[in-house]
């Protein structure tokens, strides 16, 4: 392989006992691979919502400033009271970020399964990504289909595998149609084209008509949008159509999660023959996996007894899942990465861009239909 | 037996379309007892929280106003909007009242079932107790022990049966150990004698001073009052010593099942050696059962995405929990009935003044230590 440069670029987030957070670069010394790991140069790296809560978490963004440490950009902001104690357990610890990635491996040691992985084409899990260099054990690198390229390879696990769980918790739960949040992001396109190849029927919920029509665009048939005066007449009227009793809610805060409850219980109490003062006896679940909305969650409880509102994280998920369903849902990833599971991305820009400031505001407002490709 | 009445007195609760609540006594042929079932003379049957639901529902009862139906009293109270929608299925029925309540057998089918619990004082379960007979299948009869104060038997499914099937929940789910808000209650009180002789840990999150002292005085260990100043502390302090990861909330608005989590959490937390920006992996699970707060509930979602709020009712549970463990729970219940699961009343009245409208509000005012029974 070519010459490796001594010294490896890495983002770090700190927060500081008097109340402020810096995000900056530090050089560290190029590691190397120990017999089952391999040293990937990272080719691209996607910025998630999930890695802004790590890169900026509690802090206050409308306070954050521009400087510089070594000739490179980087990020200080104030972080109130409520922030430092949501981030108690790491102050004072600098942490590496990015959760996911593509790169070429271009060291391994010495054990064949690293070997075999050398020049070619992977994707990485496993965090601390916004770097130039990423050293990780065999397992957390995928290879990819020759000829990939690194950009379809950058988001092969956090949306994909999110997506996949959420029609893997339906079956396993019992469920036989979904709603979903915040549905005309990339995680949500994702999973109107799994729905729609596994004829599992989705409603859709988005924000405005800007977002109606990106789903239209690809063939969703539910699409209800939260901002439309008729909303939860809408609403309920897609649940009795497709009957669904999960959803998934990225936003978190505010009314939404208890109103796909309500509307589910509506729809429920339509096929119910008898009243009961305990509402109806379907059972109905909501998942909150993201946090698009920081507020609190605002839950109107006119929807029975028979109900659960949850925390989701893939994690667990997959743990609980096992090998065989997990391994199922990767080969998927892999088989289906430029069409299912293509991700767009607004923009491309580099590692030491990722620091300015106005990118990252602008990143860190977190549009939908915008999404930001670090590429090292 | 005595001879019968030609009529039996019973109470009932109407919505009518145009948005008035009526609560009223109807006069109806005494019931004929099928092969299958005992035709009961009401004794005592008590007014939960449970019945209080169906028997005022949504009305606005600031409006209550007394009237006479056949020289009987009536209330009649007006239905915001709100509690016409959440009403909406029961419109135009009018509901016979009283989830439990104990009484005499006067009658029997001809069944050998029926027949032998002829003259036999039993606990009823399966609605319609406010009335001065109530004609039901023999399952739905427990013949107490002979010598069983009626009034020791009103109340023997609706607590105790919940009481009971919250520390099942616990070991069926794989808890250690249980939080329960308003505490003082008869259930709560019930879950303290429980809890103590099973050895099971719990936190009792009471409102006032005064509750403290009821539960000190049965024994309970780990007593906390939200009134506090430091409620947050002292919650804390007792999840962290117990363990608990499972709740139980009867109140349903407000912050407090979110609280319960947040300090679960933070327990949780305590316990981790490294940082995750998703909060702890312990699973906390928070069940409301109850709506003493009709407000909505509000969680700051400060406890990572390890966690569940659902309802709980104690049908679906039994169902759930089978034949053996109800067999179990309904077996201790009447070995324990006057120890463990003994009510206290702070009122005893009798069925026509239920609808008197001062006694109407001052039980409806749901005031934790004051518990009223109705002896027909």
């Amino acid at each position: 392989m070519t010459d490796l440069p001594e010294t490896n670029l890495v983002m770090l987030t700190l927060v500081k006992p008097e109340g402020q957070l810096e995000v900056y670069f530090e050089r560290r010394p190029m590691p190397e691979p120990k017999p089952h790991e391999v040293l990937v140069k990272v080719l691209a790296t996607p910025i998630n919502p999930s890695d802004l809560g790590l890169l900026f978490g509690g802090a206050d963004m409308a306070t954050a400033r521009a400087s510089q440490r070594d000739d490179l950009p980087m990020i200080t902001a104030d972080i109130p009271p409520a922030g430092m104690r949501a981030m108690g357990g790491r102050i004072g610890d600098a942490l590496a970020i990015g959760n996911e990635g593509s790169g070429l491996v271009v060291k391994a040691g010495a054990s064949p399964e690293a070997q075999a992985l050398l020049g070619k084409t992977v994707a990485l899990l496993g965090g601390e990504m916004y770097a130039e260099y990423r050293c990780l054990p065999v397992q957390m690198a995928m290879p990819l289909p020759d000829g990939t390229d690194p950009v379809d390879g950058a988001s092969c696990f956090v949306n994909p595998l999110t997506s996949l769980a959420f029609t893997e918790t339906m079956r396993m739960e019992g469920h036989n149609a979904i709603v979903h949040t915040a549905a005309a992001s990339n995680l949500g396109q994702m999973l109107v084209k799994i729905c729609a190849k596994d004829g599992i029927p989705l409603v859709n919920i988005v924000r405005s008509d800007a977002q109606v029509e990106i789903l239209k665009g690809i063939g969703a048939t539910h699409i209800v949008n939260s901002s439309a005066e008729d909303f939860h007449d809408q609403l309920v009227a897609a649940i009795v159509e497709t009957g669904a009793t999960l959803g998934f809610d990225a936003i978190g805060g505010g009314k939404l999660a208890g109103q796909i409850l309500a509307a589910m219980e509506v729809a429920a109490v339509k096929r119910m023959t008898t009243y009961s003062r305990y509402g109806s006896d379907t059972f109905k679940q909501v998942y909150i996996y993201g946090a698009l909305d920081l507020g609190p969650t605002i839950l109107n409880r006119s929807f029975g007894l028979t109900w659960s509102l949850s925390g989701f994280l893939l994690t667990p998920f997959m743990a609980k899942a096992g090998m065989e369903v997990v391994g199922r849902m990767r080969q998927r990833v892999v088989d289906e990465l430029t069409t299912t599971f293509k991700s767009h991305y607004s923009h491309e820009i580099s590692l030491t861009e990722a620091l300015d400031i106005d990118t990252a505001q602008a990143y860190n407002a977190k549009k939908t239909g915008e999404k930001y490709l670090i590429r090292p």
